[in-house]
């Protein structure tokens, strides 16, 4: 693939059937590539980003420009500016994943059984995985190198806006990929001037065996709702902290105000707090003033609310909303039943942690909830892939099957049976 | 839900809108029972099975009616008969689930983080399955007792053949759940009797999490096509059985009848033997004689019908072929490079099996063979969840998330963070 957009003329449907068969094929070939290898291809493509500093700048004025004449937003347009430092942070993002352990090839569970055969289990990639993402061009790189470290073939689509930055980094991946002795088809970026493409690529269950939409909630709504592959989704993150009412009070203060003010717009900010009525009265109103001091608009049920007048009254909608921004939802339960029938029944099974010093609260709220993070007295920004040690995460998913919560290198592995024998047949 | 089927007019919508709500209550509810409770529920269904013989008897006997009346193949009123022994095989096939351990709950990998969290993660049941099967009425009590053990609720759809038979199971599931104190919603029959519901359950994502199918490639497929729900599925079994040139031949004469005439309609059954050219002119005159003699047809490539004049020429369709039958595919190939091409060629990723003394050549097999069980030195008929240890199988998954291979009670779990602090805050 050119280091340019096509512009010309083609067919898409015979172009992505090409870019499905090449990716089959070259995904067959980094399967098996060696540890080495693969990081030989992560070290060089990290070494090509930064040799490749002027033209990375050069691709990305080009998109800017056109942003900017197409009338983008301001925040949009700083979501896909490259500077010198956010090159090097992407060459940097490239070493770190090849200094991860390759998770291809662990066996587990090897165990004989009364047959004499020992049966366990192997991890092997996944195969083909299709990335859909929006404007940021970090995580062309990223994805990439999440891809190629856990023996997978990539087949991207960026965003439109994002073309030609994207297209010079897929350059440095391919010259990555060649310094290994490996298959360019191995990372894929399509070409996005074709909206048809990536209606295209959610029907090839032939050539592509995972679809991971990465944006905001129509994209990945349309992607679940079109996609004849199975999807690695991130939905919502409407998450709690519940304050029980054995909850040391000076550390639920402490974490309530972390997990909503360190960061608004992160799907792992708390968007909904729960009181136990036992200890309300005495906690919410100095945490109440320490919201509003920090910018925090409250909107509150009718018990919050004669706690903390300045608090607005609560709709139905807040208990679903994900803000994202310096709104709180507030609401006092009676107990930690009425505090998970909340969240079963309002939140989206992302991540919601309970403050308590109750060895059976906190037992119960571990069980109970059924979220993809549940966390004993921690902020629910913990939920993340860095913090839980996978040293990357391609997203977090809210979905139950196969990967669930922060998904690393192994979310993009699956598991097979391996059987050693010494010529056992069936009785 | 009585114990016979409604005749009466209803609103199918309506109708399924209780039973996903009902069934996600009582998941919720068997989520959290305790081991012990849900072995009660198991053993009293047992009991309840055995005590209801003669009711479980009558309802069959009408069943088989009204098959024999619509002119049912034998083989099928066959499958749909049960009779004491069949009853008591069922009963046992409760305490046998009973007495596996309970797969939930477990904690993994709980390790401290430099922020001084400690974050691993729990296996939690999945919430509601949805499993659609065909006519054996034994796949009633199975299907509801992995799904209880691991602490699901199940909404089953069996076929409407079987109807009366399986309503008179559910009902003695339900006196098990009663004698738990456990919600007799945990599981629930559809009614069969109006094909609209099977439509209306893959659509029911709020309430159902996961949907597996049961029975014959157009079930699978026209499940998989309109499930709006992840779907667990098994589609083909082509499996192979490769003899390598530094194979035992002793050993892989032994493997390959086995895994051929062990059991004909299996899906773990060889469906092409494939030689390496090196040993072919050895092995094969021997081997076909003793197929042939088995009852075997065989249909083979050019090299091969040399070495064995009685077999067949075989088409393009023979390699894709999974007969469930006494026929097989026979083909020489060069070397283990052209063995693997074709398993992942004309192969349906299922279980795929090498004879061989060479490391190398066992362990490139291992590696680059995409299948859900492969096999070394062993018969393909070993791919089973009995054999591999799992206690009992839902079915054997040739998908590649999630559940891959026989799916025991771990498949129908998965796995959540869980973080334990001691008020720790991103920081």
């Amino acid at each position: 693939m050119k280091n340019t957009a096509k512009k010309v003329n083609f067919d898409p449907a015979e172009y992505m059937q090409q870019v499905g068969i090449s990716a089959r094929a070259a995904g067959r070939s980094i399967s098996r590539a060696q540890t080495r290898q693969k990081n030989t291809a992560l070290l060089g493509a990290a070494e090509a980003l930064l040799e490749a500093e002027a033209a990375l700048l050069e691709a990305n004025a080009i998109d800017l420009k056109l942003g900017k004449d197409k009338g983008l937003d301001p925040a949009l347009l700083d979501r896909l500016a490259l500077n010198p430092e956010r090159v090097a942070a992407m060459a940097q993002g490239l070493r770190e994943v090849a200094a991860l352990p390759d998770p291809v090839g662990e066996m587990l569970d090897l165990k004989y059984r009364p047959s004499g055969i020992r049966v366990g289990r192997m991890r092997v990639p996944l195969g083909v995985i299709g990335i859909i993402y929006e404007s940021r061009p970090n995580v062309t790189a990223d994805a990439a190198a999440l891809c190629l470290k856990s023996g997978n073939a990539a087949i991207l689509r960026g965003g439109s806006e994002a073309l030609n930055s994207n297209l010079a980094i897929i350059a440095c991946m391919h010259k990555g990929l060649q310094s290994a002795g490996l298959p360019e088809e191995a990372v894929q970026m399509l070409q996005a001037t074709d909206r048809s493409l990536v209606g295209l690529l959610l029907k090839m269950k032939d050539s592509v065996d995972v679809i991971i939409p990465r944006g905001g909630k129509s994209l990945i709504q349309r992607v679940s709702a079109e996609s004849a592959i199975p999807v690695i989704k991130h939905l919502d993150g409407v998450c709690h902290v519940y304050i029980d009412e054995e909850a040391d009070l000076a550390m639920a203060k402490s974490i309530a105000l972390n997990a909503k003010t360190h960061r608004y717009g992160v799907c792992n900010a708390m968007e909904t707090l729960l009181l136990a009525e036992a200890v309300a009265a005495e906690i919410l109103p100095g945490l109440g003033r320490e919201f509003i001091k920090a910018g925090v608009e409250l909107r509150g049920c009718e018990h919050s609310r004669r706690l903390v007048p300045e608090m607005k009254q609560a709709t139905e909608e807040d208990w679903y909303a994900e803000y994202l921004a310096p709104v709180l939802a507030v609401k006092v339960v009676k107990d930690i039943d009425m505090a998970i029938e909340h969240i079963e029944t309002y939140g989206s099974h992302h991540s919601d942690a309970i403050v308590t010093d109750s060895y059976v609260n906190a037992n119960r709220f571990l069980a109970e909830v059924d979220s993809s993070s549940v966390l004993v007295n921690a902020s629910t920004r913990f939920a993340d892939g860095f913090e839980y040690g996978l040293g990357a995460e391609i997203g977090i998913s809210t979905d139950k099957l196969h990967a669930r919560g922060p998904v690393g290198l192994e979310g993009l592995t699956t598991l097979k049976y391996v059987v050693f024998g010494e010529g056992q047949i069936r009785q």
